[in-house]
């Protein structure tokens, strides 16, 4: 059976780094971004549209209609664009495993993939350590005010928070759900690879 | 600065065993028991005073009397003798922290030596992972029936749990108070101990 590492993370922590060099040090495939290229292909929904339904922003498409039968109708309609990005979802995700051993950042692949076994990583870190994280990665005129940056950091987690529990019905970062959970506060991530690359040969 | 580990552990998770491993493969100080005989000699309590007491099951000593006036008077005694206790647990912590590196199982030692930047270990699993573990490593006329053992690992995590807030102020086992959180279910300890060793190298 293929080796599948499943990388949960919050928000600003380094989980998508982690994830990236931990793939990289191991030799293996590393998936991130492109689980919604596959989901929109499979779908022939757009990019962004799918990105909101597995960011668990799905809620804002939500049509603002007074019309109660419309409302109604949309509302299903709606429900049913989800279900099937979340079925073309669980099958990219089943299609990876099957092709290689790799490192699986989000999508709820940790209880998607549960039959695989897969080592199920969460990645977190303080608030201000995450707000510095982000500060230090944006580009110059793409940098959010402190206090902004803490409501879209915290907003962001809530999203996914809900739509991991959506899937799942597991709550999000909760210890219980992963075999390892590792703070990056104060960390240098580049650094901690290779030895947790070691844990998981 | 000594480099100090602090294991926090889910009773039957095998924290004692990792701790005590990851010591030796790096070549430092264990400490577990050892604390609890180094407060009974600071203190002149019993060591079965003393272990009731850090293992959170201090509430069980409270002398059950009619009399009020007793009652305060006990109350108050019990209350400086605890005192007594938890002022002994954070010198003992100090003098271990000071005299070299080393790895401290329990005693809230993550946030009792704070101030030496330790690295935090929390060693988990789930319930029937930790019934069997306790099952291998029972004497056979030790053996509890497996009802009888959830209750008793249960309401020893409790008691745990509550001390551990009554000293911090922090909820036990909570990942934000961690750097790394093992779930030890179905996992081979003595194999995950040098890569864990390398990463705190």
């Amino acid at each position: 059976m293929n080796r599948i590492i499943t990388i949960g993370r919050e928000f600003g922590s380094g989980g998508r780094e982690l994830g990236r060099r931990l793939a990289e040090e191991l030799g293996i495939e590393y998936y991130d971004r492109e689980i919604m290229e596959q989901i929109a292909q499979k779908t022939s929904f757009s990019r962004d549209y799918v990105q909101q339904v597995v960011e668990g922003r799905s809620h804002r498409l939500y049509p603002i209609t007074i019309n109660h039968t419309f409302n109604t109708f949309a509302a299903e309609q709606h429900a049913q664009m989800i279900q099937t990005v979340f079925e073309a979802q669980i099958q990219t995700l089943h299609e990876m495993a099957e092709l290689s051993s790799c490192v699986i950042v989000g999508r709820c692949a940790d209880y998607f993939l549960r039959e695989y076994q897969p080592f199920r990583i969460f990645v977190y870190a303080d608030l201000e350590s995450r707000v510095q994280r982000c500060l230090e990665r944006s580009d110059d005129d793409e940098v959010l005010e402190g206090k902004e940056l803490r409501r879209q950091i915290r907003r962001i987690d809530r999203n996914r928070a809900r739509y991991y529990t959506d899937c799942t019905g597991q709550t999000w970062g909760d210890k219980q759900f992963y075999d390892l959970c590792l703070n990056t506060t104060g960390k240098n991530i580049k650094q901690l690879v290779p030895s947790l690359a070691r844990m998981l040969e």
